[in-house]
């Protein structure tokens, strides 16, 4: 079989490298006659052996009959959709690992593909290498999922993880995380919890059956978190993490949101530190289940990028795509009318502040740090929506409120 | 479509509770016309209200051309074994949750599949509900694989987690997971290793391409394990776990094994407890990947069968099988073979065994824990081959040897 590849970058010269690495055993193990590539799309010139594949012109993979599988590894939405648009289109298979392509374009792709008869997968697309999204569509298909939910960006968990075990600061840690290749010299999409965002869009509309956009969830990054959080949350046996998650209300509505959370030491997610990531599933027959691995990295995620490619070559065009419906609105419920308990750190030089909170929120768990200058207090709510818990807030006179972190329930 | 199962067991009625009560979302989820149990067999009289399904004829499924796939869920080799073969050559497909019978016979099985077209799924008979053979097969399909291993056995881990989590003895965290259900009266299976041994055989089988035997690993259980050693281990920064390990070696052939080891406690399966189940797998462009859940248990184990159930469904004979080939002499090689660091309990009256140890094994990690009775010795030895490190141990004149446990490598 030969495959194309659309861009040269990190991932699409993984995909090449596995390819050729991996060829024989990929062929004898799957059973395949070969495995070829044949045109590189990329519009650098590239000094490697195989520079002979290279092409800076769309059309000759998209003319090229003998190309039946096309992975898109340039990220961004254009012209990435235009292209994968063109090639399912045409009738060829589409394996790809932008996340930010699958979230906003999953359900119309996915619609294309089945009327064609190809494929559109994209198991690179959540989690870099950890294979989640057949488990998810193939391995749990038998459950009806309550839950998906987990840490879904390395280079913010790379960062929590220093400030948590290092007690570094969440600048330092940035800047390490810079120096390391782990983050972007502008590092806005993974910081502020964007990148997370679509790849909870893409596990919730797997799970839940319809699509989901990125601006329908309330995202948060993890700028505001600094190392006096880390500590309180240490305090009441708790971690910090960038969680996305996704949860089924029991009116049938789906809760979805990134942000930080505190979760509990005990949860396997917990422990998941560095750049890996972890993904939860929970489903009525299965109960939890996790997938824990290095969420990024060149091979790794070409490693899921070319099991795409193998499932096309093995199972042509009589594998089944993924499915999931349009959008449908009202299908979601604003994550800050969902009830929860949240973290709150604050200033007050009202020595009353303590009797005062516990009167507006009833019994609240006060945390205690060492060190902690005279005026600082920092406590756990009740479980209650965010209006309501900022109503409370809002009559507790003179109360700086420095941060307002949500309990996770895991 | 229609299904029959075999055996209304745990598991087998599990899988019948989860077709009942999922169907809807599973039909209509996966595009299919319908999901219909046809016979159940049973020897038994069961009160329920499908008990209409009851046979005790084997040949009424058999014999049903109605019913393209069986669920095997009996448990032992025989007449497991006789059925599920009958059932292939009879041009059905048939999903198992029955480890002992995969070990056992899965190259034959598996060839039978191949040669009718017809799909012998296990994805149950590893883990429960974990998904990892699907991963394995599939999403890691890129990969040269380099090692499997992991907690394969929940009933071992419970006890182990309640030795280290609670000081509790072996015996009495056996009698609580035998009142808890989740060890058998006889424990044997369980304890002394057999039934992890059966599902590193897969794990192995799957990875490295050929059918691995249970009599052909080094297999010990955690019944010599004591307090003492869990303290040991966590003076070390390690925890007893029991592992099922299959490793690649530099000459290509494979190293599988069975039995407790000290895994550091930094690694995402130090801190899997309880009857979870996890299991690592390493290829060589993923790095490694963990998949934890609950390894047993009447609905997650049903989950995985169910999986494959709607596998066969949605892809009739389309669906290739996995595939291994047949057992190969020599592709094994002797665990006590391979080199290994170890820990080293023992008792000696001599006063100068601390010198007489180092001057044997070289630089060792002498090990402390509290109230120690003064002629306990306990260390760590360097990477060596079992026998070097038995006959150094024979020069230790009076050492009483109480505990020899590997240390993992993760």
């Amino acid at each position: 079989m030969k495959v194309s590849v659309m861009g040269h970058g990190t991932v699409g010269s993984g995909v090449v490298e596995v390819i050729l690495t991996n060829n024989e055993k990929i062929v004898s193990r799957n059973g395949l006659d070969s495995l070829e590539i044949s045109h590189i799309l990329d519009l650098r010139d590239f000094d490697v052996p195989y520079k002979d594949k290279f092409t800076k012109d769309f059309n000759v993979i998209l003319n090229d009959d003998e190309t039946s599988v096309v992975v898109e590894t340039m990220g961004g939405l254009h012209p990435a959709y235009e292209f994968v648009k063109s090639c399912l289109e045409a009738g060829k298979s589409v394996c790809t690992s932008n996340k930010e392509l699958v979230a906003a374009f999953g359900d119309e792709l996915l619609d294309i593909a089945r009327e064609k008869n190809v494929n559109f997968l994209f198991e690179a697309s959540v989690g870099g290498g950890i294979p989640i999204i057949r488990p998810i569509t193939k391995c749990l298909a038998a459950n009806e999922f309550r839950k998906v939910a987990g840490i879904l960006n390395g280079t913010t968990n790379f960062i929590l993880s220093k400030m948590i075990k290092e007690n570094m600061s969440l600048e330092q840690a940035l800047k390490i995380a810079q120096d390391n290749g782990y983050a972007e010299k502008d590092p806005t999409n993974d910081v502020e919890g964007h990148d997370a965002c679509r790849k909870i869009c893409i596990l919730a509309s797997l799970c839940f059956g319809t699509h989901v956009y990125p601006d329908e969830i309330a995202t948060q990054g993890i700028t505001g978190i600094s190392l006096f959080d880390v500590e309180y949350a240490k305090s009441c046996g708790r971690v910090i993490k960038l969680i996305g998650s996704a949860e089924k209300q029991p009116d049938g509505r789906i809760c979805a949101r990134v942000g930080p959370a505190l979760v509990n030491g005990e949860s396997p997610l917990a422990s998941v530190d560095g750049v890996f990531n972890a993904v939860m599933v929970d489903g009525n027959a299965v109960d939890e289940v996790y997938f824990i691995g290095k969420g990024a990295g060149k091979l790794a995620t070409a490693s899921a990028v070319v099991a795409d490619v193998i499932d096309c070559a093995v199972n042509g065009s009589t594998l089944r795509s993924y499915r999931w419906e349009k959008h449908v609105d009202g299908k979601l419920v604003p994550a800050d009318e969902v009830a929860t308990k949240m973290y709150v750190r604050g200033f007050s030089s009202d020595e009353s502040i303590k009797e005062k909170i516990s009167s507006v929120f009833g019994n609240v768990d006060f945390l205690t740090r060492a060190n902690a200058p005279k005026d600082e207090i920092a406590f756990v709510t009740g479980s209650d929506v965010q209006s309501v818990i900022k109503q409370k807030l809002e009559k507790l006179d003179g109360f700086d409120i420095q941060s307002l972190i949500r309990l996770a329930d895991f």
